[in-house]
């Protein structure tokens, strides 16, 4: 007997008609049924916010002629999650993968980035769930090399699922697929970004800024995404969203709190 | 000799005209040499979103006669931050508060929240950070309840500093100060929110949604942040910001990934 084919969920946070998405939706189409529910502008660098301030329009748009539903979506890359898992989906996804971003998003970039917190919403909301990401900002970004990796590591969470309270940060060098050397499953490297505010004067004499960092990894290990992918591997990092740094109870109940 | 008095950094995530963070500006003033900066509007349910593709506009404002340096920020919480830091202090503060919320932020709301997500900025930039959040959403809630368990967590994490990589995330109860039963150290309870979207119709005849949801606690364990609140304890939540789920490294190497 046939198996049920897979239901995919697919979404971003470049927007819907981002190079990355349709190179994303290409690649699903091989492994299931495919529902995609992505931003309709630009949402980078959006985190984990979601709009409750704000109304909602959704719009059914018709870009692959093998997909019949396909939407864009006026709020965040969280947001078409929701939307899509209570409004449009009839039964929980077997998989939710998002981006592919262009763009890093390891180590600390993780929690900035609009592509894997709609993998953590996902995640939060019991689907098994990916975020991948290519090292290359162009829009043009050839995400061909990354296709065939893409392709394994979604199968790889269809046919094992993915334990409870995790899901996958998937980031791929900018090399030619011959040159990529393999898979890695890494830690989150420690890092931060020192940031620089471009100060600049409108044509009313009022003084404005633009926010423009520079990332600096302050991690040696060789056991991280940056090492990973300084090699010239793909990194994939196991991500949680319960938040509690479990360590750190016993010491803080030895403080004097009565 | 005189100690040097602490440098705090004060944000939050309803607007510096809120209730909430005048509350925490009250007893921060008590504790040490106060900085503001803080949105210029309501950031609630922003996340760790950061401002790239628009101008940030910043304002010296003169709301507390006691601070000099107080200033509105026009992008969100985490823009606030790193503006403060990187533009406004000459030094690093001794600790960064961020609230009280207007709101619960306890268990998953920790990823949604801006108010938090200021503290974890913080966190990453090396400053010891904590997020306060009063369960009550009312713009005219009480904080003087609140108000000296505030000051004795900040004493605490003042005198001990934190562990490397962690923040805290303060729930306190909408309780009478004599019916808050104490502080506990707590993990975050396993939860999430059932979304409903409320479709209405727009008089051009488009539809538009609002996000409306309804949280759903997951978790019948007695050492969680919503098992304390619940009891009428102050919840403290240690977070972190290494999303690495170390434990299941080992799982995902075991795939068939070559």
């Amino acid at each position: 007997m046939a198996k049920k084919k897979p239901l995919i969920l697919v979404t971003n946070d470049d927007g819907v008609t981002a190079p990355g998405i349709r190179a994303l939706i290409s690649v699903m189409k091989q492994l299931g049924d495919v529902v995609v529910v992505a931003p309709d502008s630009p949402q980078s660098a959006t985190g984990h916010a979601i709009t409750i301030n704000n109304t909602l329009h959704i719009n059914k748009i018709y870009i692959d002629p093998d997909i019949d539903q396909e939407y864009s979506c006026s709020g965040t890359p969280v947001d078409c999650v929701k939307f899509a898992v209570n409004e449009i989906l009839h039964r929980k996804p077997d998989l939710c993968v998002s981006g592919v971003n262009h763009g890093s998003n390891s180590s600390i970039n993780v929690i900035y980035s609009g592509t894997m917190s709609a993998a953590v919403e996902a995640g939060i909301e019991g689907i098994p769930a990916i975020g991948f990401s290519l090292l290359d900002y162009n829009w043009n970004a050839d995400f061909e090399p990354a296709k065939p990796f893409i392709k394994k590591i979604a199968q790889q969470v269809l046919e094992h699922g993915l334990p409870e309270g995790v899901v996958l940060n998937v980031n791929l060098p900018k090399r030619a697929e011959k040159d990529i050397k393999g898979i890695k499953v890494c830690r989150q490297a420690k890092a931060m970004w020192t940031e620089k505010f471009d100060k600049r004067t409108n044509p009313m004499g009022k003084d404005y800024y633009w926010l423009s960092g520079k990332f600096v990894n302050l991690d040696k290990g060789e056991d991280t995404d940056e090492w990973a992918l300084a090699e010239g591997y793909i990194s994939v990092v196991p991500v949680q969203f319960d938040l509690t740094a479990h360590h750190a109870i016993q010491t803080i109940n030895g403080w004097d709190m009565k």
